[in-house]
């Protein structure tokens, strides 16, 4: 199967020129004498005719298509994905080039396979992308290749990483319920392990903010990042005294599966128990009270990945993205 | 700026046999004589040098990259858009090809953008995309292309298009509250506008399977697809007498808005109120009774289309994929 395609010789000739001339009209040449008329007939002959330049055969002579990929290891789940591929997408448009996708699901032969299938077609650059912030290894085949790690990192791979400032994030929401007037009866609700990025991060904000105030968490429960899970360590919480005046859930999940604990152990937020949390997703909006959250900047992470894949000459380093609180009815004074 | 590759001269040195012998080895030619030997060395040879042959070059005799474009209004709310690209994805690898992804976002000058942009890059077909099922206009650039609506119509375009079966979806949702017990106390949720194939035609199965059974919806409330104009909806409908006895909500996060004012109200569901939905999100599995829902099937959605795309000898038709009805604990019967 082959598409025709209109050539330079047919513009050429529907504009009573030579093919030189032609050519060096349409690619802007002006150190050769041509004539206003000429010109004017190519370019209206180019527009007719709807005329393209060969991009084929640049990237036959360059192996680069102006195209990038985008290397994830899950998009299908959350919108938070999609936010990731639009903004890179977009990105890429203004700098003429066009994104591929390609999820591996994290089997490195399929990544493997993508990454070649990718390379084969002359693409020039990669984003290598993760949905949850954490560390990962980058694989072999792309060390060789230009690439930028998109909220994730690789300690031991030399290439631009573009994360969230997770561990600021931390402080803004530890600030948030100090500033509200919680003291000793602040608990934090999920996951804190190392390898994951966020959740480490985040704690090690709340952490150090509490601690320049003289104070620390009154408890952690360790809950997945899920609403079920979150519902079950809650509870159990709720059974112990003193009581808390505020959660920390690690995620609007964790927090969804709070609201219902509380809910079921008929307290009220934030009359009774405050609830801050990260994400600012859509749940954050629709729940009763609205959820006080920190957005991840997932349109900016697109953003800055595919700008410092495009334009290499910015320095090697990982760059951090600021979140930022959305205020709404979870937060309020402890009784 | 180039990238360097390996061609089948170098490798045909590092076997040390000619060019031409080289080449009908990677090509699989059998009409030649070659020997075993010098066949096993130039297939080594390949292996040690990582050779690929040309993509670029055959795409610039043939325009086409072996790549499909997915060009698709809105990419980044909800997680559904990851499943249409993840399995359109999925299914384009296994037939050897690659997907782009281009979001128009409703502009019909950047659509145009990107299906040229594509068009350069040696794309072969198209899979135009909206996030919600619905009447939609095929752009005319597309209409010479090869082209599969996914999850929209055009009705004046002789394109195929694959599209969940939502009037059958709501002749199962009708059938399930009959199945409870309830007659003459249900209600409907939400849209359903003409131009929103969902919702019209989920509209149409419900009325058509309860008229089957002498029986009639006891109400409509309208109300947009998001949980607050629900909520204030649903509200105002429990004002009234007699109460509803069932719920039919036109989506998830309506149901989500439902569920909000039935609690406001001290009512139970499933005990006091039944609710049925559509989508079968994760806020259905997260909602507390768990919500009865059924599935838009996103994934065979994008599977289906991409097959017709890359296997155009299927006929030109709308192609319906059943949606399947997850029950949890929000129905029951009616007091």
């Amino acid at each position: 199967m082959t598409r025709q395609r209109v050539t330079l010789g047919e513009v050429a000739r529907h504009a009573g020129v030579s093919r030189t001339t032609a050519s060096f009209v349409m690619t802007g040449r002006r150190d050769m004498r041509i004539s206003a008329d000429a010109e004017q007939r190519v370019l209206q002959a180019a527009r007719e005719l709807d005329y393209r330049p060969n991009l084929l055969a640049k990237s036959l002579r360059t192996n680069l298509s102006q195209t990038i990929g985008l290397i994830s290891d899950v998009i299908a789940t959350e919108s938070f994905a999609g936010q990731l591929i639009r903004s890179s997408m977009t990105t890429a448009l203004l700098h003429d080039h066009l994104l591929f996708v390609g999820e591996s699901e994290g089997d490195p032969h399929l990544e493997q396979q993508l990454v070649r299938s990718m390379l084969d077609r002359g693409v020039g650059g990669f984003l290598y992308a993760s949905l949850d912030t954490r560390q990962v290894q980058l694989p072999e085949i792309l060390k060789s290749e230009p690439v930028v790690m998109l909220n994730c990192l690789d300690p031991g791979a030399d290439v631009p990483a573009v994360i969230p400032d997770e561990e600021t994030a931390g402080r803004v929401v530890a600030q948030a319920l100090l500033d509200a007037g919680h003291t000793d009866g602040i608990h934090l609700i999920g996951e804190t392990l190392h390898h994951v990025i966020a959740g480490a991060e985040r704690y090690r904000g709340v952490v150090s903010k509490l601690e320049e105030s003289g104070l620390q968490l009154a408890g952690q429960v360790s809950a997945m990042w899920w609403p079920e899970q979150s519902h079950s360590a809650v509870s159990r919480l709720l059974q112990q005294s003193p009581a808390p005046t505020a959660l920390i859930c690690m995620n609007d999940r964790v927090a969804f599966g709070a609201y219902q604990a509380l809910s079921d152990a008929g307290l009220s937020v934030p009359e009774d128990v405050s609830v801050i949390s990260f994400d600012d997703s859509d749940l954050a909006a629709w729940s009763r009270p609205g959820l006080t959250s920190i957005a991840i900047p997932h349109l900016e992470l697109g953003r800055r990945a595919t700008e410092l894949l495009l334009r290499p000459a910015e320095q090697r380093a990982v760059h951090r993205v600021p979140m930022r609180l959305t205020r709404r009815g979870s937060v309020a004074a402890p009784r």
